[in-house]
């Protein structure tokens, strides 16, 4: 029983079997997990989201060194890459950020690559964000490409949200089109050094502007970076540790936990009655059900209602 | 009864009613569905797809006209936009449609914007579809924007898939990255007259010529084309009718529609399977369950154990 112990001590390989477990669904990842559950320390999550090629992952180096040297004895990044289901490409981005900051034993860093399961991508970077955090990890950086429906759903994990645009990745209808905006705590426009940057911060003060948000609510920062050189940085950092302040005065950050807790209740229940129910089925029912919805025999729906009304009677 | 009858005699109203239904979880849109769904046709699922800005909207009403000019009699546009779960998103780019294709009684225009759940936007999606082609649509565009695990899982919906990008949109780098590109059938850079054109149909042989496929398989062609002219739409289009007639010949149509019935099940089980269980719950208890994850005393899987646990025992 001591894995559990030598993750919260901040044994990396600990941590990296206790990932692996729940990775594959093996229940004494669950274990490790239940007995770390309670102990769990107040782990700041930030979001950081944006377009490809806005510079984010830098970025995110960037603000986990800063957090280093500010204190942070562990900080994680979790890169989530719904966009690859087929190829490696979180392994590409993987190996750019290796040269950065591997070596530094309070870094720990984690790729997800989507393996086409609906939504199972969501629930798989919840699940490993709570052991992270259940392990001592005071800050993780959740680092989603895109502002698609996993990107949102990713967000919403986050305590704190930074979208992260470039100059001329779009012009001002797109901006405000990009639901993700309305999502952002923070917005920042990197590679401010290129043509394009003023009009890009004005283009987000106006896409802001037509945001209504009550009284007293947390007002979204637009802050300019360079992510290459490192300009800018502390400027996002301390807008970021403000942002985890309001969250506690403001009593916003327990309804986000309790909207955490909630749907991540939901994907559970969801994936483990869908297994479960799957496991229990005869052998070749699922596919003579599927072949009935091939031959145009059942819709989806019938079918399904099928099957489950069968196990009810078994 | 008449319903099914009026829905596939090509009355509007009836099928906006049929979909409502649908939408709502009304038992009788699922009736209607079942009624039509054996006489269901070979509708033909174009999935169009690529980054905002790409200029996608236009060349799919440029596409739309096409098809009406060229022995169409019934064609519909399902434009999903999962980027927007909060703000009326989709509802802009419709009333732009609506200004080009309204009033053409063939055409039948659904914007989806996501209500938030995950993986429910292409569950509502795919029915959607499947009740536009059982209502005897012909070919049936399903435009979504980006490049995130929502719009992959959507282009798998097709039956051709369509990726487009424009000039300036990116770097090499990210052409390959993009799985996206990976599920494309066809490749088109649209706003062909912009600078840098012929550099991205670079890029896309580039990329393309880096992915292994077997032999005697599609070869995707890259097409340039601009919209807003409708340059380029009928050398596109007879790219479409031609990976028809491939997907008919070679047998791959039938495998792809073979893997579409297998995960249209999955999702109608998790679906049913998660409805029907959050309604037997009993009053407060998914709450107290909720609670108990929030106070940390239990983690989200060991809660969702707890509430199956309880269900069966009952």
């Amino acid at each position: 029983m001591g894995l559990a112990e030598d993750v919260r001590a901040g044994d990396r390989l600990a941590l990296a079997r206790l990932l692996s477990w729940l990775e594959e669904g093996d229940p004494r990842g669950e274990g490790v997990l239940t007995e770390l559950y309670p102990q769990t320390g107040l782990g700041h999550r930030v979001g950081v989201t944006g377009p490809p090629g806005s510079g984010k992952s830098t970025l995110v180096n960037q603000a986990v060194r800063w957090c280093r040297q500010h204190g942070s004895e562990r900080v994680a990044v979790v890169a989530v890459d719904p966009s690859s289901p087929f190829s490696g490409g979180a392994i590409l981005g993987d190996r750019i950020r290796m040269r950065d900051l591997s070596g530094d034993p309070g870094v720990f860093i984690r790729s997800m690559a989507s393996r086409g399961e609906l939504g199972g991508l969501a629930r798989r970077t919840a699940v490993f964000v709570e052991a992270l955090i259940a392990g001592g990890y005071e800050r993780i950086f959740i680092e989603t490409v895109g502002a698609g429906q996993a990107e949102v759903d990713i967000a919403r994990m986050a305590d704190t949200t930074v979208v992260v645009e470039a100059p001329g990745m779009g012009d001002e209808i797109q901006a405000i089109k990009a639901g993700i905006l309305e999502i952002a705590d923070i917005l920042v426009v990197n590679k401010a050094d290129l043509p394009g940057a003023q009009a890009a911060v004005q283009a987000l003060h106006y896409s802001l502007g037509l945001a209504k948000r009550p009284a007293g609510a947390w007002s979204p920062p637009i802050l300019t970076t360079i992510a290459e050189t490192g300009e800018g940085v502390e400027a996002l950092m301390e807008a970021v540790n403000r942002h985890q302040d309001y969250l506690l005065s403001s009593g916003e950050g327990e309804s986000r936990e309790l909207a955490r807790a909630s749907s991540r209740l939901e994907a559970e229940l969801r994936h483990t009655l869908t297994e479960t129910f799957q496991r229990t089925l005869a052998d070749g029912r699922f596919e003579a059900a599927v072949q009935a919805v091939f031959e145009r025999r059942m819709t989806p729906a019938q079918a399904a209602a099928d099957l489950i009304g069968e196990r009810a009677e078994a």
